[in-house]
């Protein structure tokens, strides 16, 4: 593909914290972004050259906006795939369909990785109440349910604990088509964030640990302490993944440190991510602008760190100490201009810079 | 003052590249920005959530900007005095008028350095031939005829080599109210970006070393290599300006070294200063951040370095280099949305970091 010079327009279908992110490290190119959302409050459209409030499956509105640019993306995976379709028509999607297909379907995602001799949590198809029984006796309790589709943030889960707890977790997450997986005893959370460009080349940054509150990315330490051998076998996993895939732009792979050292892919994310905020502050170019060089036909930057780095997320009541985050020396505020600070809404973040080799030691939840 | 809390609107008059970094650094830590511009074409506008198209004597519009916004800056220090005045009964008005009326008037800049005791070039007013003859008996050849109002990059200055050349020179300048200067026998162009928040206090980046071309700063070395004493002296004599002028905000503090290491006062620019454009990068808190810190009052971020860097100017077709500067590994690009690559006009500057203590020695013109 020819690369996009400076100047060409960007569509970003989402209008969140991350296409506000992907706006501005787009704008930092020279790119004007063009953001495509059906909310009422879209915090991209302030850093944007334009918006179109519309709804997802609003073909006129969909074919419009992609006929205003020279690429789109997308800062989330469950767009529909009609959608992808028609934007396709006008402009080329990336990511693209096949990563969303992937993606947005723990069982295809799965059934991806294991053809391609990626370690998951073992796991099996649950189509039904009759699969369910037959599943907790191949897998064992405790395991966890998960609808196939539309997922995030550990919405759409249900663990079992006994298999006396099935049928009220089968209700529980709506009798959809799920997938049931298995309990992993792991040390770690830790998480890739990878890029690939158009001309195939990967480029991953260094392997970071997350500690999940209710669900929640709560922090990132960056990077994590492994191996030598461990990290780089964590990013030959999310290159290969996003290889395979024939992927271009970021993707997030989150994975499970076992107690042996054994790696286990949890979930993909065909997107920027949040365990990759820390690299707005401690790289050269962050993953947001990593994005958008692969999306435009760019040659990737240098994933390299500079510093060390913990990012912490402001979530709901959070944000509101905004002021002391303000006055701490080497704290770097992120914060995406949302107007309510419901319960679990993600507000903004900080990063905290450290020198190479001196960040803290993780502090556990 | 109380501070802004995010969301806050902050209006900047001015859509330029300096406005546009404001805009996104306001963005970053939550605000909406609002960008008043009479121009055709408004690179800021494409990061901002407002824009105003009017003319800085549209006292109607003037006031219905201020209105909508919590503070007014701006990215220019030729900001008329009336127009500050109009949004100065809707607004804060920051750094503010008696920032502006004395850097806008480069005889009263100089009696204000003079005042303070900080050393300058030697200098006199030029209202008239007669004075012009007098002053260059006083001060010598070769001087510096130059605009007291309107002058940058170059613009309004003409050298007067020997005194015979007296009467062309002042000519060159359209006879306009001037100052004569002295020619100094420096040895290097420093800076010191220093911030002064609402609270008194002061903080200042380490000072840097400039090399211009045809008028126009080429590159930034951070830090500039000075003794440590050095560096301090330059750094308190930005202080005290800040301090002297009650200033609110970020000002570019530009000095020459002189052959015996004595520091003279260049200029003062009353607003986010190019040579502080590395700290974008080499920073936690970038000037543009600060500036927004200082005006929202806001405690200031601190000015420590985690990188060197070195800033080099996209002037006109240099832009056109983005692919190879794309493709250079540590080398971070900002490109400033603007169309057309005319001579002479700022496009974007690229951004080389280096670990603390490892940036690559000065290379003169």
């Amino acid at each position: 593909m020819t690369a996009i010079a400076p100047g060409g327009r960007i569509g970003i279908l989402g209008g969140g914290q991350l296409g506000r992110m992907l706006a501005m490290a787009a704008a930092e190119l020279g790119f004007k972004c063009h953001i495509y959302c059906p909310d009422e409050e879209v915090p991209a459209a302030d850093v944007a050259a334009a918006l179109t409030r519309a709804a997802y499956d609003d073909a006129g509105a969909l074919a419009r906006f992609a006929g205003s640019v020279d690429v789109v993306t997308y800062e989330f995976e469950n767009v529909p795939a009609e959608t992808a379709h028609i934007l396709s028509q006008h402009a080329p999607v990336r990511p693209g369909a096949a990563a969303l297909a992937t993606a947005q379907d723990r069982l295809t995602e799965k059934n991806f990785l294991k053809q391609n001799g990626i370690a998951t949590a073992p796991f099996a198809d649950v189509a039904n109440a009759d699969d369910l029984a037959k599943a907790l006796d191949a897998i064992g309790t405790p395991a966890i349910l998960k609808t196939r589709r539309m997922g995030y943030d550990g919405k759409g889960q249900a663990r079992i604990l006994s298999p006396k707890a099935a049928a009220a977790a089968w209700d529980a997450i709506g009798r959809l088509p799920a997938i049931i997986e298995g309990f992993v005893d792991f040390e770690r959370e830790i998480s890739v964030v990878v890029a690939r460009g158009a001309d195939g080349k990967v480029a991953a940054y260094d392997p970071v640990e997350n500690i999940h509150a209710n669900h929640i990315l709560d922090r990132t330490y960056a990077p994590a302490a492994l191996t030598p051998a461990l990290a780089g076998e964590a990013r030959a996993i999310a290159g290969k993944i996003v290889s395979e895939l024939d992927y271009v732009g970021v993707m997030g792979v989150e994975m499970f440190v076992g107690r042996a050292g054994r790696l286990l892919v949890n979930e993909i994310a065909p997107r920027v991510h949040n365990s990759g905020h820390w690299t707005m502050d401690a790289c050269a170019v962050s993953q947001f602008e990593q994005h958008i060089r692969a999306i435009c036909g760019w040659p990737l930057g240098s994933p390299a760190r500079h510093s060390d780095a913990v990012m912490t997320n402001l979530i709901g009541a959070d944000a509101g100490t905004w002021a002391a985050l303000a006055a701490e020396p080497g704290a770097k505020l992120h914060l995406y201009g949302k107007a309510e600070a419901r319960a679990g809404r993600k507000m903004g973040h900080v990063n905290r810079l450290y020198p190479l080799g001196k960040r803290p030691p993780v502090t556990p939840r």
